[in-house]
This record gives structure tokens, sequence and C-alpha cells, in this order.
């Protein structure tokens, strides 16, 4: 359909056909009235008629369901306008990748994509037409549970990863049947929750909102994304649904925004819990006149829109708004076909195809990170094991948001070991908490015969993810005790994390032999752990976010302001700087740190220029020698740090990274270009700009090390 | 003298003379060279000329050493300005009262302006001038250290005790002798300090420092603070120190501040390591730009003004700088009398008088919170006690910043129980932390004859305070552990905290039968906690900040902004609410919180109207009746809730509160008016106003709970 076409389309209709495409409600009201499931409830009203005029649905389907809700919905249309059917396709559909903060430990862009190309595949197979990923949010607070969906808390990589999966589920054309329109989300900083509590108040300075949390929507939406969702949170007061700067002055006229905007769930009369609306129709108006195009799951649109579009201004907003859902269905072909190439055939045949659950095997293993290694692992052949613990053999390691994800399809960390030359003595799945002494000492009983002793433990999937907020980050105490007993054999301990946060591991480091880090991993991740643990694949990951020193450390990541008083510089003063009496300032685990079975050496730093102008270039380069035995892959990471400007800066910004595969013995020279545009940053005029001076740059293994060299900007 | 001299005085100034009035060093520059001692170490290069030409000096004195110095520096100085003497005299200088987070439990302005007057007296009497207080930083993180300098986490409580203690200092005519300048600190928002660590970066939004965090600096310059010095913190990416936004267009434009601005210790050449100033020049340039009257314990003005005055935008500056300082000078009536009356004898009469220690006395009692009481206190007289603990008697109960308390003077907690009627069994020191398995059990035989133990203890003095940031806020685990096994007695066991910041106490409430947070008490301290255990003071502390169920639940405070998603609210939903999983929102002791021996009952709510216009008053009132056996104070607090607004608004604010005091058995009627001006707040386009629609105010003992009623504010 042509945009001419839309505009005498929408010209067409009733205002309640219009307000109807502004609705949003469940799937499940095509199929049967029961209402229940995630999410805050709320009893919505939508009679016969209006059911007909709805734009857009949410939730559970299939390919069948699609057609038949399409053909049953297409034949009470007044106009014929089809639906549109989103979903929460995360990290996976059927075959489930690894959560997405494991996923960015991969620090690889074409893997990204290539997950969420297969998610779209999948998704669209079952007859959805736009998905609500990605999720951009930084994020610093590990209690929060929702960082399982978030790359991090690193702007430069949450705007990679995220144009990558943008770019993964759209695939440059939406025409295309095997696309998914993109939704990135939570606009804005939803991830800065206060006190890591989930749909907390966030408060942040325009200046560290421009220069550190806007950046990945902007990329996201730049790579084409479709779709905006506000974010539940209040920001500087001003609940994101109903913000108006944030929506109509920086989406719309700054960034030239032109997809549709959608609310979060219930958000539109939530507006009257956080006090900002009085009613349906206070939370309608703002809501309208914020920009938002689709209300999701409330129906302050429909209860209020009718009186309120008496008045021109708000007509026209509303039909601006109908305007953005028709030309989104447009834009994926739903006019053309309303049912977008479905059909159960092609679907049986698109599900978890095996060279989908390939890239899910690759995707685990990179995702996983090795914390510790006192050279127990990989594992020798032949070795005797005892694997014990609450996913010892336990399928609920997809994580939360793989709503669709079959536990019968997970391989489980037992199965993925059984297939390697091991021999396992002992499995024994236990309880989360509450594994008493008299259990634990029958356990030790069960693995006096092994060599080695594979401790599978971790969080609960419901410990995190949307509303999985907790004060306490650490193991359960009585896996804790568990360790403690199996060290007592005298037996190297290996600890596998099956987790969706950072954790605190201040008291398990000492005692564990080897900890490798496998967060949610999906559906293949018991062969990816088996696959580290034995060697066949070199452990690559590395930390996108910080683990902690204590809960009491919280917000610790490596790219915090410069202060007046550095600890790292004080060297001869005791007290007064900016540090912790009882712990360092440094996390357990910075940003950018794993492990892997080789050890890369990096030697010979060239840089070309130590003074550059706007429009020159620095080329500089490191040589990387694998020094192990195994072949593997290490990712250099280039930092820099602005040492004289308007305002204080990081001490550290990941600006680059390359990624290499070295043979045991071989020398890789990684080199770089850093240009004027990567020195800019927003100054509290809201310019984006450098500032001259002396810039420091390191290339290192993490955010913690590495080679350092310093670049004068001059004009 | 008169303005017009001063204009003159600064006419006849040579360049460096106007540098030195712009510059502060130590006073120990006066006695010898030594230039040690607290704060972050830095050279100065002042030579004998400029010795003579400094503006103001701060650090220890006395009379004798005032006269000494000023008439060693008048004979040098060319021109015959006097210097000025600045101190820390934070709470209290030779009488040392309760740290002021600890005042602040009083909720008494009377009494904190009553023990700001004193320390004027005395500091004044031993020569100086000026003193670095108060601090009126919101405080809502318990690992900050310099949360014991503040008066709580409420806007109301620091504005009205910030501005008592200026009224106290001051006492509304500066040229008599017996009064201090006061100087509001630390401006802005220093008290959010990323994670609790001191120095750290500050990032808040406009919104948010506008209802929360300016009021209490705007209300102690109302009440004619004659000082402001600038905080350490970068403030959203700017240092304040050289934040012209905060310095000119906040605090000069806007609120029409016309007298002195310092830097606090240090801070302008700290520009440097902030990464906002390359050298000493940036740094003095800038910070005259932003404000800066005054360079603390740095010399960036001397070295490089000399040549920036060279423009002559900077040589205006300059000499609006100087003329703000003779200002100063001139306001205390130095200009007249450079000694401002001091003489030893005066000192000796004026230090640690007798009825100062009275209102210490006084101010300890009021500034304790009894948390806990399962009726063994007040001891019944002729009780035998024991008392253990490393507070047990120990004269380091002073607290941080009492840089001239004796601890000669110091009344310990034993020494205060001793002259009551109670047979004291034992009195056992201990470490403050590891106390061995051993030594513990030496204790328990020790307190067998005992009926009662009490447990005096808390953390060392050098763990808060500025920079002692810490972690973790839990009691050392060996105190915990000697409070266990003590339990094993079956004897009652009080616990007394001696500490500076709100602690976790989830790991003691349920072991100890009785908690009184005695925090840093003073001189008197050990007085105060006698005169509380034996019932000769009825306890009437309320908490000013609350006590969290755990580090993981940091920030936690009682006015929080609304969510749309509140806990309390969602009752019928489990999950997709704002919570954590682990613990409940609510604090283990609230804002507002303690008990006493009284039981105070509240009943009978009125108020006159449920809709007003803005020129109408809202009457209200509650009964309050003792139903306990000991007279006491009750606290009566009045919350409001803005329940619709443009923005978000706090859950609850504390508008007004009102103490009585009541015999057994007596009623009293507490009534409050209540004004459209309490109804205000600032909202995005910084009006200040307040909105049509509905308030909700609540009545009660603290704020968690209490009486309600709701008004509409029409037009």
């Amino acid at each position: 359909m042509k945009k001419e076409e839309i505009k005498k389309l929408v010209s067409n209709m009733t205002l309640e056909e219009k307000i109807g495409q502004l609705t949003q409600i469940r799937t499940s009201y095509y199929n049967n009235m029961n209402t229940s499931g995630t999410g805050t409830k709320s009893k919505l009203n939508i009679n016969n008629n209006q059911k007909w005029m709805i734009g857009t649905v949410l939730g559970k389907l299939d390919a069948a369901m699609m057609i038949e809700i399409q053909k049953e919905y297409l034949k009470n249309n007044r106009l014929g306008i089809p639906l549109l059917f989103m979903h929460d396709i995360i990290h996976g559909f059927k075959t489930i990748f690894p959560i997405p903060l494991a996923l960015s430990c991969s620090w690889d862009e074409g893997l990204v994509e290539k997950t969420a190309r297969i998610s779209a595949k999948e998704g669209s197979s079952s007859g959805y037409q736009a998905t609500f990923s990605p999720m951009v949010d930084i994020v610093r607070d590990p209690r929060w549970g929702r960082v399982i969906e978030s790359y991090g808390e690193d702007t430069l990589l949450n705007s990679l990863f995220g144009a990558a999966m943008v770019r993964g589920y759209q695939n440059n054309d939406l025409k295309e049947e095997d696309t998914l329109i993109s939704c990135v989300k939570h606009f804005a900083a939803y991830g800065a929750a206060e006190g890591g509590r989930d749909y907390n108040t966030v408060d942040i300075s325009e200046y560290r909102l421009r220069n550190e949390y806007f950046p990945p929507y902007y990329e996201a939406i730049k790579a084409g994304a479709k779709l905006v969702m506000a974010s539940f949170n209040v920001l500087n007061g001003v609940p994101s649904t109903v913000n108006r700067w944030l929506l109509r002055e920086v989406l719309r006229n700054e960034w030239m925004f032109d997809g549709t905007v959608i609310s979060d769930w219930g958000a539109v009369k939530e507006l009257i819990p956080h006090g900002v609306a009085e009613d349906s129709k206070d939370a309608a108006e703002l809501s309208l006149k914020a920009g938002i195009d689709i209300e999701m799951s409330t129906t302050a649109y429909f209860e209020a829109l009718p009186e309120l579009c008496k008045d021109k201004n708000m007509e026209k907003l509303l039909d601006e708004a109908v305007e953005k859902v028709l030309l989104l269905k447009n834009e994926c072909g739903l006019f053309e076909d309303p049912y977008r190439g479905v059909s159960t055939e092609k679907e049986k045949k698109t599900l978890l195809r095996s060279d989908f659950r390939k890239v899910a095997r690759e995707a685990a293993s990179k995702s996983m990170v090795l914390l510790k290694n006192s050279g127990v692992l990989p594992l020798e052949s032949n070795k005797k094991v005892a694997l014990v613990g609450p996913y010892a053999n336990n399928k609920s390691i997809l994580g939360p948001w793989s709503l669709d994800g079959d536990l019968n399809d997970v391989v489980t960390i037992y199965e993925g070991i059984k297939n390697k030359n091991i021999i396992i003595e002992a499995v024994e799945t236990t309880p989360f908490s509450d594994i008493n002494e008299e259990d634990i000492s029958k356990l030790m009983n069960k693995v006096t015969t092994s060599d080695v002793v594979i401790l599978a433990l971790g969080e609960e999937e419901k410990q995190s993810g949307e509303a999985g907020s907790v004060s306490k980050i650490s193991l359960e105490s009585s896996q804790v005790k568990l360790l403690e007993r199996m060290k007592e054999l005298n037996k190297p301990v290996i600890v596998l994390l099956v987790n969706g946060r950072p954790l605190d591991l201040t008291n398990i480091i000492n005692k564990a032999d080897a900890i490798l880090e496998c967060w949610f991993p999906g559906t293949e991740g018991g062969n990816s752990v088996a696959d580290i643990l034995v060697g066949d694949y070199n452990p690559s990951g590395r930390l996108t976010m910080s683990f902690p020193n204590g809960v009491g450390q919280i917000p610790v990541y490596y790219n915090n302001l410069a202060t007046g008083r550095p600890k790292d510089l004080l060297v001869n003063e005791k007290r007064y700087k900016s540090q912790y009496l009882d712990i360092p300032n440094e996390p357990l685990f910075p940003f950018g740190f794993g492990i892997g079975y080789s050890n890369f050496e990096y030697s010979g730093l060239t840089f070309n220029k130590n003074k550059i102008k706007r429009n020159e270039e620095i080329k500089c380069s490191i040589k990387v020698t694998n020094k192990g035995k195994y072949r593997g892959i290490e990712t250099v990471q280039l930092y820099m740090r602005d040492k004289v400007a308007d305002t204080s800066r990081p001490v550290k910004e990941l600006i680059n990274f390359k990624q290499v595969e070295i043979n045991p013995n071989e020398i890789e020279i990684v080199d770089f270009v850093i240009s004027e545009k990567q020195l800019r940053y927003w100054n509290t005029e809201n310019q984006y700009k450098s500032d001259d001076g002396v810039f420091e740059f390191t290339i290192g293994k993490d955010s913690s090390s590495g080679a350092m060299f310093e670049v004068t900007l001059i004009s």
C-alpha cells in the first residue's frame, strides 16, 4: 500500500475504529476470554464490536491459530485492515539462545545478529510480525532481575548488539516473510531503577542520559527498528509514558524517528498509581499528547478518546497515531498478505531446525565466561567425575523470557557431559535451597569414587527476569555449604553457575578450583558446558557487567566518572580519597574479564602519532601471542580516557574491540584506527564534540589492564 | 567599615594582595611550617611575602595563639587587613554535642539552635570567627560515612535544623563577639555520592535537586548564612567547584545570595584529577569564573591569577571576589576589632561551662532512639547489671568531627551508670573486633551474678565521618557473636549502640531484648545513657534516617516517588509489582520511628474542610493520650501526599510536626494549620506551584502509620 492510501484509509475510519487501531490486547481474546497470565491484571472492557477494531495483539500463537484468528478477524473488520501479531521473542522462539546478558559476553556482533535472524525465521513462521526486542537498557545494578535482558553496563556494546539484533530481526526488508519488526525498549533508562527494584523511579541527569543511556536506543533506531517501547519508569519525575520531552522532543524531533511508539504492558492506566493522572481520561490525554501510538493491555483510549477527540488538536494527534500503526502494518506487507505466507507446513519445517540448534550451541559456548581455573580445566579424558547440584540434570536452563521454549528440547548439563569421554560416577540433582546436613553427607558418600566434583549451582529462573529483583545476590547458603563440604574431600571442585545476574561470589571464590559462569544458556546449554569442560571449546566469553565485591559495592562499573580524589592516584594518602574502608574499589571481576585455556600475551604496542588534528586518524596496533596449548579466541579491547574536557569524563571508555582466533605459539597483530568522532561526548550545553587536549588510550585484555599511550588532539 | 570604604580598600590593593585575600591556608602556617594533618596532602608554595597577604586561615587555635598570630600578621600586612580565622566546629567545640544525625533525632529546633549558640560562644572565645557548619546534605545511603553530619533523609528537617544552626551561630548580629559566621555546605548534593563512596560522582535531575536537595541550602541562606561551601563532587558531569549554573545562576541570581563562596579543602586543584582542568591555570580560571571567592588549601589562584587577570573581565571577577571576602570580615567586625574581644580569661570562663554541659546532656538524651524494648527497660532499681562491650567504659564516644573535644572531659557509659541506683557486677571493655571464643567464655563467667547484661556495642569512630565509607553496615561479627553467647545465659540483654550511621540490625534485632541507638553522644553521653536506662529520661528520639533491611536495600527512604506498580496497592498480584523477592520494601525501622516508656494513643482526628481554594487553610487536629506510666515527649508528625500532579510525587512528605510533653493518663489535642504553600512543588518547567486535585494527609507517630484524611484543592 502506498503512503497516500493510508491517509485515505484513515479518513474513512470511524472514531471507534481509529481508537481500536491504537489499542493492543492479548491474542487469547480471540481464542477465549481468559485474560489471566503474566503481568499485572486489569479488567478490559472490550465489547464485541470493538474486538474487531483492535489494531494489534500480543501473546502466544502458532501458525494455525494465526490463520484462524486473522481469517475470522478480517471477516468482521469493516475495512479489512488485518491484525498485527506481536510477541515477546527475546532470546529465541523455539530454539532458545542464551539470555541477552550472556550473549553479550560473546562480544560477537555477527553471532548476535545470527540469533535474531533465527528468532525472526521461527517467530514469523508461527504467525508473528513483531517482537518486543531488543532491550538496550544500560544496567549497573545486579539486584535488578532484568539485567538478564540487557547487553550489560557498556554503552558501545549495547549500541552494537542492539543494532545487530534489529538487523537480524528485520533483515533490511520487512516485506520478506521471514522477518520480524523489531521493537527497541525500554525508552528510556529503565535499567537504572533505584535500588535495583523493578519499576522503581529513575533519576538521571541529561548529561548522563545523552552520554551513557541514550546512544543504544538511538543506534537501534538508526539500524531501522520500526517500533519503540516507552518504559514503565518515572524519568526525572515524569513517567516515560507521558514524557513529552523524551517521546516528542528527543525521539521524534532530534532523532527523526518515524516509526511507531508503544506503551509497556498496562502502563497507560498505571499513570494513575504513578500520580500523574486522576483517571483514564487524564491517562489517555497525557499519553496521546506525549506520543504513545499504541496502548498496551489497558483501554484508557477506548474509554476516553471519544470524548477527548471532540477537540480538533486531539483528533489530529489521534489520526497521526493511527497512521503510524497502519504504516507499521504496511511496512511488513500485511495489507498485501494478511497471513504473510504463514502455513503449518512451513512452520513445522522452520522451528528448531538442526542448523538453528547449532547456532544455539555456538552461542552458548561463546557466552560462557571462565572466571577461575587453577588448572583443573579442561578435564583430562577418562577422568571420573561426580556431578552434583540443582542444575546437575535440570532442564530449566532456558532462562526468563523463553515463553515458547520447550523443556523437552533442552540438553541438560548431565546430558551434555555424558556424550563426552568422561566417566560419570554420580549425578545428583539437589534442591536450590534447604539442602540439609544429612542430605549433604549422603551426597559426599556418593562422590567418593570420583576424581573431580562438578557442582552445578545457581539461581532459579524465577529469581531473575522481570520483577525478579532481589536484595541479596549471593548463592543460597546451602549451596555454599555444599561447596564447602565437598572441598573437605580434597578433590578438585569445579563450580558451574547457571544464573541471570552478576552474583556476589566473594564467599565461594577461594573455595572453588574453577568457576565457569554459564548463565542461562538455552536449549543447547548442556552441550556447550560439556564442550568447555573437556576442551572441545576453549572458553572465550568476556564479562559485560562487573561482578561486585559484595552487594554493598553496587553500583560498580568500569566507566565511572573521574573523581577529584582518585584512590589509584593518591597512593600516599591513607584516608581522604574516594574508597570503601572495608573492600577495594575494584569489582571482584571487572568488565571485559574472562580467561580461557590459552595464555595470550600482549606486546609491541605501536601508534603512529602523539598529536592529531580533527581531520586526522590515529593508527595503533598490538601484538598478541598465544602462549598456550589451545587454539583460542582473544578479544582485544581498546579503551579511551579523555583527560581534560568541559566535564568530568569516564576513567575508561570502550571505544573498539577486535576478536582474533590464534593457534598455539602463533602471533597476531591487531590494529585499530581511531577517528576524532570517537573522541566526542555530549557536553552540558548538549553539544556533541571533542575537546582539545590529551587522550589516554589503553589496549588490553579487559578493563583493568593493558598497554597505554597518549595522544593530544589539537585545533 | 562602610561598604564604600571596602570598594576603596580593594582599589588600593596590589594584584598579589588581592589574590592573597582569596587564598585560605592552614593556621599552623603561622606557628610553624608543618602542614601535615587531615585532608589530602598538597605542597603549598606560599612565600614569606604572600604569607602576610593571606585572607583567611583554618585550623586549630586558642585565644592566646589567635592574639599572637593576628598581632604578628597586622604588623606585616601592608594595609592592615586582619586575618579571619575559620574552623570545623561541627557539633560542639569543647563541649561536644551528639553528632548532627543524632541531634536531628531530637526533632527539636530550639535544642539544635541552643547547641550552635554554645558552639559559637566557645569557638569565638578561642579566636574563631567562622565555622564550616551546618551541613545540610540530604542523605539516603548509610554506607556514606558523612551521614553523621547530616540531619537525615528529609528535606524539611534539614531545612529547619540547618536554619536553626545558622541562627544559633550567628545570633542575628555578627558584630556580637560571641557569634560565628556560619558556612552552609556542601553545595550541592554532596550526600548523594554514588555507592555511598565519599567524593564520588553525584547525578541527580534538576527536578529532584529543586524538590529534595536544594531547599535546605536555600533555607540556611535565608536564615542568614554568610558563607557557602561548594561541594567536592561532580554534579551532573561538572564539579561543583566550577559549576556556573549552580554557583552563579542558582545561588547568586535566583537565591540572591550576597555572601562569600568558598571551595572545599583542596578542591580547586582537584579539578585536575576530575579531568576538567589541565593545570592550575585552568583550575584557577574555571573556579573564579564559576564564583569561588576563596580557594581552600591550594594555591592555584596565586599561581595563575597574576597572568589571567591581565584580562579585564577576569580582573573584574577578582575584584568582586576580594570584595566578598572583605565584606565577610567587615560583617563580623574584624576591621573595628581584629581580636573581636578575645582574651585568655574570657576563653577560660567560657569553655565547658556547666550550663553548656547541661545542654549537652539534654541533647544526648533527646537524640537517643529506643528501637526495641521487650519490657526490660527502664531498669528496676537495685538490679544487678553487667556492662560489656567495646563501649562499656570507653571515652571515645565524641564521634567524628570533634577536633577540639577532650577525651578527659567525657563521661563514659560506665561512669554514667555508676551514679545511678544500680549494682554493677562487672565492667568489661572489649575490642571492637576479633574477640575470640576464649575471651567470650571468660566474659560469660564474669556476668553470671548479674540480672541483666548491658552490651555497649558499635562502630569505631574512624568507621564513619569524612572518608569513612564502608560497604558493610552490620556490626562486626564478633560483637554479634558476643550478643549470641550472652543470650545463652537466659538473662535479658540490652544492646546500646554507639555509631554514626543507620546500621543493618537484621542479625541482632531478634536477639536483643532492648536496643537503644545512642549514636556518638558527645561529652555527656554516659550520663544520658544512664538517664534513659533507669528511666530518669523517657526516650523520645525519632529516627531521621531509615534503618535498612540489609545493605542490599539501599537506598531506602520514606519519601520515594510513587511508582506505577506499588506493592501496597497490588495486593492480588504476586509478582509483577515493585518489590524485592527476598525482603520487604519497608526498612527495618522507618523514618520517624522511635519508642519510649509511655504508650501514646492517637484518636479523634478532625479536619475542617474536604475542599479548599488556594487562599484557604486546612485546620486539623488529633487527640494524643499518654496511656503509659511515664511522663514523656511525643512527636506528632504530619505527612502529605499529592495524589495527582504534573509529575510523580513522593508517597509521603513530612510537612509539619509538633512535640508535646504529656503526663500519664493525660490527653493533649495537637492541631495543625495547612496552607496552600505547603502543597507546592517544583514541576519540570521549574515552576513552584500546587496542582488542583486530591491531597492525602496523615497524622501519625512515624512515617509508616497514622490517621488519614483527604482534601481536594480547587481553583
